[in-house]
């Protein structure tokens, strides 16, 4: 068994937004499978859960301790990894291996009092982790703060999940060029906009590295209700694009 | 109309406790009525509402944008602050004031982007703040990180809001004593316990405290698993103390 499931979806500021009456944020408000929740994922495997990032708060009632395995933290935003706090203070003496770019601050006081998790020494870019039912390649990428990437690996099926980011630094395009995936998960903040946003992509950018790629499907992630919007309002993707949305599945066996 | 109202009761780790399976934690599992998030609290008015700490994860559902007036910050520990992390991106014009004690640090990045909340300069100890409908003394408390308790008055009625502290400077307990509260609301964390915690109350503490301040009634709050299973157990209180619930109201009008 292994598949990958979009967790969160959403920009630091979710969808619906607080305060927002926008026609994006009111059909999230009516219907659930519109929200987007912080930008997350996971990979479900026979062994448990690890999962790609944790910002979504209510982890403690989504996961049992017994089966969240690890956690890969593509970089310390807070709507990153705001929903390890409350569950740090667990008392379980297993501890829970966290993967984590170079980034020597953390967040707030997480690496002081790191409760049931244990911080592994930060992953190099490029890095491979081999993991029971799969591997995993760190990818360096380009954010206001470190940032690492995923290209997973199961048998032939690769994925690479690549957010928060503003393009891709030549290396990490090379390695996708390497050796194309068949989803690409990118950051996609914003509808195309001038100028494009300084730490995200816009569509335009997406769409960029999508091509430049070689990856099979793009899938756009770290959404805004500004992007959900536009979509609403009869933007248009490109075949082979898709929207990602909160607890979406992808599985290799899906592939024809 | 005026009522102060428990949001959350619990300690850092909330009850249940994540992958904690103690009969206090399963009967929470059971019961959301025994669950306790993070340690907060509102006034609700005819101007709208006021948060006492923003620990609880879901503001932006439990809380329209517009009837936020104010936030009162006891301190900066991340189970009293984490919810306003999604919630400062919103896009409304507005500012929400951020009432605080003097913490240059803050949490996180939250004084860099504070985005929606407009943090007031620090309020002095003992300081009273005028609001519609009310008012408010701060009090200091001993703790880890500076930390402001709440002298709250509307009329005749006085409730106090201690949490996080271990006791009450000498200087707190006097003010207290000067003139005696209705209901004082009160760090509670742990069952009687030797030793004491370092830096909250235990129930012995607790009860010395209550009986020195000379206040009506005593309210336990910041509850660990570990005093619900005490409790759960047969541990009694002296008449005139409670364990606090969430959402539990409090009201002047209550008040024989
Ligand atoms: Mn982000
Ligand atoms: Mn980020
Ligand atoms: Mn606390
Ligand atoms: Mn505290
Ligand atoms: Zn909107
Ligand atoms: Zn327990």
């Amino acid at each position: 068994m292994f598949e990958f499931q979009f967790m969160g979806t959403g920009n630091a500021g979710g969808v619906p937004l607080w305060g927002c009456d926008c026609p994006a944020c009111e059909a999230a408000r009516l219907d659930s499978n519109r929200q987007r929740r912080s930008c997350s994922a996971l990979i479900r495997t026979d062994e448990g859960i690890t999962l790609i990032d944790a910002g979504v708060a209510e982890l403690g009632q989504l996961f049992r301790f017994e089966e969240v395995r690890r956690v890969l933290l593509t970089h310390f935003h807070m709507d990153h990894v705001q929903g390890l706090f409350p569950l740090r203070w667990s008392e379980c003496e297993q501890r829970i291996p966290v993967f984590r770019p170079d980034d020597p601050e953390g967040a707030d006081d997480l690496y002081k009092h790191p409760g049931v998790f244990e911080f592994r020494p930060p992953s190099a870019d490029f890095e491979t982790i081999e993991l029971p039912g799969f591997s995993l390649m760190t990818l360096p990428l380009i954010h206001s703060r470190v940032t690492q990437g995923f290209l997973i690996r199961h048998g032939d099926w690769r994925l690479a999940y690549l957010t928060d980011t503003r393009g891709v630094p030549e290396q990490t395009m090379k390695r996708l060029q390497d050796e194309p995936v068949d989803e690409l998960v990118l950051d996609c903040s914003e509808p195309p906009r001038v100028p494009a946003p300084r730490n995200h992509n816009d569509l335009t950018l997406a769409l960029a590295v999508w091509r430049q790629s070689g990856a099979k499907r793009l899938w756009l992630t770290h959404i805004s209700h500004r992007l959900d919007l536009w979509l609403q309002q009869g933007g248009e993707l490109p075949d082979g694009v898709y929207v990602a949305s909160d607890n979406l599945v992808l599985s290799p066996d899906d592939v024809a």
